[in-house]
């Protein structure tokens, strides 16, 4: 593990990373009070102010939003995901159509996930072995296979700036041996994914696993770290276990990442979830929650969820949010809640493009915070908003 | 019948129309070689060039665009449907938020059709007397009627900056009695709408009816013009009867309305109608075919119609128009396909979007070949253009 050089101090010059990797990260400043890091991602796609929301576009779109509307409600870096790429049209034809970058129209930085998630979660018949996953596709029953090399091989197809491993994730609850063997697995395949990486312009992010076990993170995480990969994710949370839990396993895993790599939070969550979560130092996220959400008709606000099909909506004049920028925030809660009533493929355009961009703003506020010394205040204040309303 | 002072010298200053209305029309030119007119169309939010297409906003929003994204392809003025926004959420709301431009968004023009022909094609257990139209909602069975004073006073509260009289609109083929009947019957809901309108800021379009018959459309649209309306629409074409019969019949209604009074072919329709009846003097149209069409996955071009779920663009890198600038042109056709094929929404807000641009291009190619008195030239080559490829 890496020598922990922070400092409170955001105007003194600090030098580079010293990481190898063409992705890399740079800490500016930790909050006086907290853990919370202000940094920044330098990918060969641009640079990312972190922490940063990652809206998900699954199939090379995130959904319903033309790719002008995701840039302007500020996010900085999008994720793709692999299983549904190389299924639907396949990571070939992305390739043949000029990587996942020319596909999209997304000229940022691109993570790609693994796929490892999506076999655990929607594939059928799945089958570990220290080889690889065998599974059949959710779309037409296809067996197929997922071993690292090919995780890695897909990704380098699809040509994303950050590609991940492949990890063995589990159902938890779980007994800790089958934890512990899945997570040296998951080491293992981490390394496996190193060796098979021929990319110079796309990094590699590890996954700490180890359920909710502080000693098993804490192990999965020094020997990633060992390995040398440019950034960490935590994985194998937000999968039903009680909040504190997952925050008191991000906590035990934190301080046993390398300061000058970024640390990023898979599939999390909600906007609390993310607040207290850069409260104890991780920089980066993904979640499907403010499009899904959007699409239902519940928009996130300062004041806590608004659930727009709600009568009461009915001829309110206001705004979801008075001093947000996003194109829905130029209509009246009557209208959008009239989008959904008639069935309008237009609220959920528009409450996707508001979500995102409300956790969009409460990254900005976050770094703002960081920079500031204010962000267990700003913790504080969110919190005590969403409870306000709700 | 006004006086014809048509000039084919385009440079020659022009007087303002001598219309009454708060919506009025300037004939700027008209082709030297055919009836094509080039004009300005002036109204309380905005001046629009004429011809002009105006894209369909049924309840209050063009299916899937954002209201941004509709003013980009050049749209100047929308429609919107006064039965299905009666209907949900309610012309009383529409009024409590604002008013039909405050509530879609849109500041630019707007005109609203009667109902008239939603009740024809959409309603159930329709009945028309002399009073009005009766009938149960296509959306919960509610029995409802619509007069002619009924329907103004919705347009009224919708805010509309044009309204269209409601006319008895029948289905062909018909005996000449029936139709002459429903003719002289909307020339009497015409007067009757004039009489019932109280909104200076709104102008009256009436329509003329009569069938196929010329004799019919000709006494239509005298009565109408005597009774001086700020535009003219020909109604009940379109509806199934071969394009030849449709062309004859714009080409025997149009000489009967006033030159100073801008003509509306409503609901229609392919790009080769609008090419054909701006030929014949028609300024203004209207259809779903862009919208719809583009959430079937089929695209407009000069070289035809595309119909993206072909298996032939799977790896097309080309966009749908090299020389489109519509956010849909700036992605390969082999990503619109993909859209389609994994049911992503992003396919049909894309294409509807390309398809709306390229009715807008078409009518401003049009105005710029009527200046230039080439519009006959145009025609041809937009008629041998779509029937190469298609």
């Amino acid at each position: 593990m890496r020598d922990e050089t922070e400092s409170n101090d955001s105007a003194s010059p600090r030098p580079e990373s010293s990481s190898p990797h063409a992705v890399r990260y740079q800490l500016h400043h930790t909050d006086a009070n907290c853990a919370a890091r202000l940094g920044t991602l330098t990918t060969p796609r641009g640079e990312v102010p972190l922490p940063t929301f990652m809206p998900v576009g699954t199939v090379g779109t995130v959904k319903g939003l033309v790719i002008d509307q995701v840039a302007a409600t500020g996010a900085g870096i999008i994720l793709g995901n692999t299983y549904h790429l190389a299924l639907r049209p396949g990571a070939e034809v992305v390739s043949q159509l000029g990587g996942l970058h020319a596909f999209s129209g997304w000229s940022g930085p691109i993570l790609t996930d693994s796929g490892g998630f999506q076999v655990f979660s929607l594939a059928e018949r799945v089958k570990i072995t220290e080889q690889g996953a065998q599974f059949q596709s959710h779309i037409d029953g296809a067996r197929l296979s997922l071993t690292p090399e090919e995780s890695i091989a897909i990704q380098e197809q699809l040509g994303s700036d950050i590609a991940m491993q492949l990890d063995h994730v589990i159902a938890l609850p779980a007994e800790r041996p089958a934890i512990a063997d899945a997570m040296l697995r998951s080491v293992r395949w981490a390394e496996r994914c190193q060796q098979a990486a021929r990319r110079e312009d796309q990094s590699i992010f590890a996954i700490v696993q180890g359920g909710l076990d502080p000693e098993l993170r804490q192990e999965s995480a020094e020997r990633l770290v060992e390995l040398d990969f440019a950034g960490y994710a935590i994985g194998g949370l937000s999968v039903g276990e009680p909040p504190a839990e997952m925050y008191s396993t991000i906590e035990v895993t934190t301080p046993h990442l390398p300061v000058d790599r970024p640390r990023y939070l898979m599939g999390v969550g909600k906007p609390e979830d993310l607040i207290e979560a850069v409260y104890r130092g991780v920089d980066m996220f993904d979640c499907v929650m403010p499009t899904r959400n959007g699409r239902n008709a519940l928009a996130f606000t300062d004041e806590g969820p608004v659930r727009l099909r709600n009568e009461c909506h009915k001829v309110d004049p206001r705004p979801l949010e008075e001093d947000c920028p996003c194109p829905a925030c130029r209509h009246s809660r009557g209208y959008l809640r009239h989008l959904f009533m008639a069935g309008e493929m237009l609220g959920p355009v528009l409450l996707s493009i508001h979500n995102l961009t409300y956790y969009q703003r409460l990254m900005a506020g976050a770094r703002e915070a960081i920079a500031a010394d204010r962000y267990a205040e700003y913790r504080q204040q969110k919190l005590a908003g969403w409870q306000s309303g709700g």
